[in-house]
């Protein structure tokens, strides 16, 4: 015989399965022994055996029911129908999540044409008693027959209108007996039969309503937009009344045990006296702050907020509680994890491990990646934020948020800022030469390319919010851009929230940061629970300052062509790759040295010694083309050659797929020159700055696109020609590494053999992701998003590592590697690496550290602890 | 003690090693009874010894030779300086392999003052001596000291002119006495020492010359090209003298066992009576056909036609000997397997293969690749290509040679051979519009692009001669082209050699093909030997009749996107992807429906039942999008759409990485009724072309492009939906499959989750090969032909699989699908996948067929043969 129904005295909060969450907590608090209106649960599993056997509520759980209302009586001394003390009660749905679209409660059940009368004496309220019958048949009119609350509400407003009142309360006992005739009419009108007045018959129909419910198309839609399984059930909670509205002593309410905005210690919420439940959420009447409530029913307030301290030491949270005091004796009807903010849940989580109610690992599972990135950017006010539609959405690439005016080129941008403007690049995608607009705007938002795209790369390195691949938005020149039928004009102001990817027309207000995180004693915690460090990606000394800040134990990723993005040094670049012979690139390259050089010196000074990887030139070239005729014209004049000299040099350098073309260290094989410079300039600099300063620099030399053994020792030994030569009788005194990275799936497969040449291997998941799903980083998102829509990826691949291709493909690089040197170290710059979801897959390989954006790093650092807590 | 000396009786032909190719058959034919002359030969040993030890001949070393040398004097009954009877010899180098670039021949070693005198008293013929001593002054001067062979002619050429004489044989004994004394003193005052009368003297110095020649510039440079190890050494052949210069029953020449152009049976040579090797070089006489000897001296005919067969015999091959006949006795100097052309090596193979010379297994594994490819195209004459100059090379792309004027546009070509001219497509590069023009063209040349450019493929199914990614070519407009400073204009007539990849300017005679190879008596014999079945890669009726004429099991890849290339599809398959909405979609499909229906029925009417896979749509759109503004506002008046319109559209379907883009299934994901009316036009045309002919056609449907399960089970169901609706009634009538590509990396990883839903894989080792190696078909040429040059690659991997990572994958793939699927059908339809490398590896693999352009077909059967033979 299976067990359909539990009293509350009988289940616990670990049976959130069986009785559902708020089933599980009723029953956890009647244990604890707090004031909790008696009554039993109804299971899941009879919901579920109910559906499957055609909706029909057996005999077995009719009796079970019948038995759990007998002992209800007992336990309160109220029976059905009882001609002095009626057992009234609640029916309310309770599956395993919350879950909008689930049947409503009903109140007052066990009311009819004579326990109402029974109530009213014993009240002695005649006018309360027949409220409580008439929402009785409202609420049971519609949640569990179907019947319009319109219908209702009309008898009520035709009588008030007859009677020229303007207010419910208005309404005498008599009128609302009058209605109470006017529903059971409108019942037995609509319904073809009598309102029961069998309180039994009552239950039975409020029970199979609940259970109906599960699978009323809304609820359904939920669960399947929330992902949650459509194999639960509902439970079904049957629960005493109590009434907030039995005078001055009653009331009710909903309370916080902390600030649910701020994180504060101390019960907040409000609360009404004489009001039921409804009434609070009607809005009718204004309720107070519960602190008042300290005035008006001291003794209760105590025992609400020691009852609120117990809550949360049990549940080891902050708790969403609502109670309700009947002639002053306090019941609590519910108790639940509360919502918060960002901003709250972290401090919460701090307080609660400082108070000593979770401990250091909870702490670290319990932070949610979500709120800490919200923690160290500004957001929109969320109340604001609410009542504004985005008028265009893209893929939210860098968080943050942001408030300007639209600029169209770099130029533009830049003026703007220079004239005191906020200013947001709008571009149909990035290039080297925004970088500079890129630095000068609160935010960047692109109509192309993914989430490794170069926008959302140099955004999210610099902290700047940006949403990239907006489809809808169409760039139509240097000043005007429209959205479906929409234009925006230059100037127009736009509000970019680089969390949500939305992004709405006018000014949306800020949040007020009025706390600020303690991230240093959080990251403290995380790194005791992690042998994986985390470094930065990183090549200004801006943002390596702001790496080193955040916790970067040394720089991953300091990519040299960024430093070619700047005007000037653009065009030493293009002169570079435009050189017709090596006379001609050798001479530039003798300029660019000087340049590079006083780079890697910024670096070096900004990473304080600290370990520095820097990746040799891995452009793909057409990112550094003229993009246009006029672009060419330009480019000549400025390097002296002819227009059709630059326009057929950049044609032959053109490529069909940059991504699989002229890159990484292929041009180390085609050019040695370009590559030797680059180590010549990362040696010599690493030299005069250990001789200027006295700290010991040791330059990690990375080569990138690696294919093969015999491509790296190639480039490898003439880059260390170069440095051999260049350093001469200097060269013991500095220690260099050379090593790759591996972002080719042939790389991962012939890793054993690189790793005879190799100091150290650095995973790009970005390219290595591209390779192995066939799936470029800039023409990617439309793509993905429908196969996202079509369940096809769970992932965009370029946020959340692809652990059955890519992580496959790591795994065998790891092992090969490892098996020729055990010492290799190994690290992964690629963005993905970053990504809770990607990390708890990267604790397990052995790695030694991953590289990402700087802003990334709390959270790569937060998720290697979470990771390594779930392993224990 | 090491034995570094070895005479001719002691060695075998097994002995190359050790004693050159020269000398061990030398050692062979003494062994076998021939006439050779006597001799020894120094071995490879010594000379490594030799040469590590400071280039210093050991005592050791010197007192074998002594003791070969007395051998040979009780051998020949001859010796050093003997005043009746001096034993001369000749000295020759001889490595492994033969190698320009060793030092030359030394004859006549052991004349000096006295011996000269004997040998003119002996011979009777003063002239004679003196001329052959200063022939070895000469050699030895130059090859032996380092002299300078012009200051020695022009001692001759002084003494002609002052006695006013015009030819070498005019000069008289006294004269060529004159000349060894100016030799002499010439040696004298160069050397500053006397020409060495000790014959012993002469012999260590030209052996040591000998060793010392394996490690000058020429010999090492030859080397490297060609991949010999530095390690082999060379041995030196000294053997007594015999002279083809004595008289009128003396003579000399070279013979092969067989034609070597054509291959027929029966001697084919030349000679000189009363003259040296040398004669025959320097071409002052011009020799007889060896058939005139047969009535010159029929008794020495008879015994070369012997000796040679007996060789042949020996050798199992077609033998290129020297002879020499002194005074009516023959002697046969050296023989070697002949070089011939391809068509004879073919016709030679067989009939060896017939007169039971040769095995099955040795024919099947001495015929080479590019004599088959040579056979099966026509070629330039050998002779008439060697003189000239190729002014532009790139990729050999399509084998083949062809001679016509240059075009280019596939207008331009077509009008030109309308008008009766025969034609070169000039392109940059080609794309779907130009297919009409390659059609008609002879050969078709382009600038840009790779093995597996557009270009390639097609002229390669198509049989015509390619060449491509000319990187010299630069196609200005529509009307020329440049090389270099050179100008191409339009009608300039040009030679394409599609097997060498070379081209020329001018007509150059074609070979005349008298021979055609019994290519089915071939693949009757290869076919013996695989298991695995050789299918086409073609789509239309001509291309899948020569593949089946060539051998096809089934047609392996019929690519569906192939047939929208002609003009007038091209405007519907625009109007489908410029499409605005579904309805306009549905609209086009409708009609394309059609017409991929008569397509398929076609295809099927020409496979005659035999296995035909079908691919679904895999373009990168870029394709098939207007190429500029003009192109843009032609479509768009032809479509009846606005310029602007088709711009913008153009313009967002424009991708940056077109191959990592929206291709493949993934449109099949997007537009679900793309896939679904191809599927239903298989399928119906399936359908009616059995009821029509009776043929039992079982077509296999094709996905391009799958990354995960998921996405090709959502893919299967929605075109087997619409297969199933569309046959209805009839479905169980016929049986189709649905399988997919395997070309991603990650594909190869989730095999076994792809395999539950497919029902087989075809390997597309192009696509896979692009991933694996980020690494673009257009754009690689140049990057391949750098890496070929620096030695980082051995071959290129769109020609040859890359079996590290390409193969590994494959390997993974197949195990991991066969696993979840031991009968899953394998099949690989890369280009790749044809060549004779290839096969070694993938003979393997667990795989059903590989599917080729119809005229590689043969070439793999060859190869899979091969393969075969040398596992066994």
């Amino acid at each position: 015989m299976n067990q359909w129904v539990y009293l509350f005295s009988e289940g616990s909060k670990e049976q959130k399965d069986l009785l559902g969450g708020k089933g599980a907590n009723l029953a956890e608090m009647t244990k604890l022994g707090l004031p909790v209106p008696r009554g039993f649960t109804v299971t899941t599993e009879a919901c579920l055996y109910y559906l499957n056997q055609g909706n029909q509520l057996t005999d077995e759980m009719k009796m079970q029911v019948i038995t759990a209302v007998k002992k209800l009586a007992d336990q309160t001394g109220k029976t059905f129908n009882d001609a002095k003390n009626p057992l009234l009660v609640s029916v309310r749905s309770g599956s395993k999540f919350s879950m909008p679209g689930m049947m409503d409660t009903v109140l007052n059940l066990g009311l009819n044409d004579q326990t109402v009368e029974v109530l009213a004496k014993n009240s002695q309220n005649p006018r309360f008693a027949y409220d409580c019958y008439r929402r009785l048949l409202q609420m049971f009119g519609n949640v569990v027959m179907g019947m319009e609350t319109a219908d209702f509400e009309k008898k009520i407003t035709a009588l008030k209108k007859a009677h020229g009142l303007a207010y419910d309360n208005e309404l005498t006992a008599l009128h609302w007996q009058q209605i109470v005739n006017e529903y059971k009419e409108l019942y037995r009108k609509k319904m073809n039969r009598e309102f029961p007045q069998d309180p039994i018959e009552q239950l039975y129909l409020a029970i199979e309503a609940v259970f109906n419910s599960w699978n009323n198309s809304r609820a359904k839609t939920y669960r399947r937009l929330h992902d949650i399984s459509d194999d639960l059930g509902t439970a079904v909670n049957i629960q005493e009344m109590v009434f907030g509205n039995f005078g001055e002593t009653s009331g009710t309410g909903v309370v916080f045990s902390r600030n649910p905005s701020l994180g504060d210690r101390g019960l907040f919420g409000e609360y009404l006296i004489n009001a039921q439940g409804e009434d609070v959420v009607a809005g009718i009447r204004t309720p107070k702050p519960i602190q008042v409530l300290a005035e008006e029913l001291p003794e209760q307030f105590q025992q609400l907020k020691m009852i609120c301290e117990q809550l949360e030491h049990h549940y080891q949270d902050m708790q969403d509680v609502e109670f309700t005091i009947e002639r002053e004796k306090l019941f609590i009807l519910q108790t639940r994890n509360g919502k918060r903010t960002s901003k709250a849940a972290l401090a919460i989580l701090l307080d609660l491990h400082k108070e000593q109610i979770i401990n250091e690992k909870e702490l670290i599972q319990r932070i949610e990646a979500k709120d800490l990135a919200a923690a160290l950017h500004p957001n929109f006010e969320e109340q604001a934020l609410q009542k504004r539609v985005a008028f265009l959405s893209g893929l939210a690439a860098s968080p943050g948020a942001a408030t300007g005016a639209a600029y169209f080129s770099a130029e533009s941008a830049t003026e703007a800022k220079a004239r005191g403007e906020r200013v947001i690049l709008v571009r149909e995608e990035t290039s080297p030469e925004d970088i500079e607009g890129i630095a000068v705007s609160e935010a960047v938002i692109t109509s192309r390319g993914g989430m490794t795209s170069h926008a959302a790369v140099v955004a999210r390195g610099m902290g700047i919010c940006s949403v990239v691949g907006c489809e809808h938005l169409n760039v139509l020149n240097e000043s005007r851009a429209t959205v479906n039928e929409e234009m925006i004009e230059e100037g127009a102001i736009l509000s970019v929230d680089g969390t949500s990817g939305k992004i709405y027309f006018g000014e949306i207000p800020m949040e007020e940061v009025t706390h600020t995180v303690a991230l240093d004693e959080l990251q403290a915690i995380w790194d005791q629970y992690s042998t994986i460090q985390v470094r930065a990606n990183a090549e200004t000394p801006r943002d390596i300052a702001t790496g080193l800040a955040l916790g970067a134990t040394g720089i991953g990723l300091a990519r040299t062509e960024h430093m070619f993005f700047e005007k000037n040094r653009l065009l030493q670049f293009r002169r570079l790759i435009l050189a017709d012979n090596l006379a001609e690139r050798l001479d530039v390259l003798k300029e660019l040295k000087t340049v590079q050089k006083q780079d890697f010196k910024f670096i070096y000074q900004a990473s304080l010694g600290k370990a520095t990887t820097i990746r040799l030139l891995d452009p793909p070239l057409h990112e550094f083309l003229p993009k246009s005729s006029d672009e060419c014209r330009e480019v000549a004049t400025e390097l002296g050659k002819t227009f059709n000299e630059v326009e057929r040099k950049t044609e032959n350098l053109a490529e069909v797929n940059p991504m699989l073309g002229f890159r990484g260290l292929r041009l180390g094989v085609v050019y040695p020159e370009i590559y030797q410079m680059q180590a010549e300039a990362i040696v010599e600099a690493a030299y005069e700055v250990m001789e200027e300063t006295g700290t010991v620099i040791q330059p990690e030399i990375m080569i990138p696109f690696t294919i093969d053994a015999t491509e790296f020792a190639h480039v490898r030994q003439s880059i260390e020609a170069a440095i051999i030569t260049s350093l001469a009788s200097k060269k013991d005194s500095l220690n260099y590494q050379i090593g790759t990275m591996i972002e080719m799936p042939r790389a991962c497969f012939v890793a054993d053999e690189i790793a005879q040449y190799a100091d150290f291997f650095s995973f790009g998941t970005n390219d290595l992701t591209q390779m192995t799903l066939g799936l470029s980083r800039d023409d990617s998102p439309r793509i993905i998003s429908e196969y996202l829509d079509a369940k096809i990826l769970k992932d965009d691949p370029f946020q959340v590592l692809d652990e059955a291709g890519v992580g496959a493909l790591m795994k065998l690089a790891i092992e090969r590697g490892r098996q020729v040197n055990p010492q290799l170290k190994i690290g992964i710059c690629g963005e993905a690496a970053a990504h809770p979801k990607s990390i708890a897959f990267l604790k397990d390989l052995a790695i030694d550290y991953i590289s990402c954006s700087p802003f990334r790093i709390p959270q790569a650092k937060m998720s290697l602890a979470q990771a390594k807590v779930a392993s224990l």
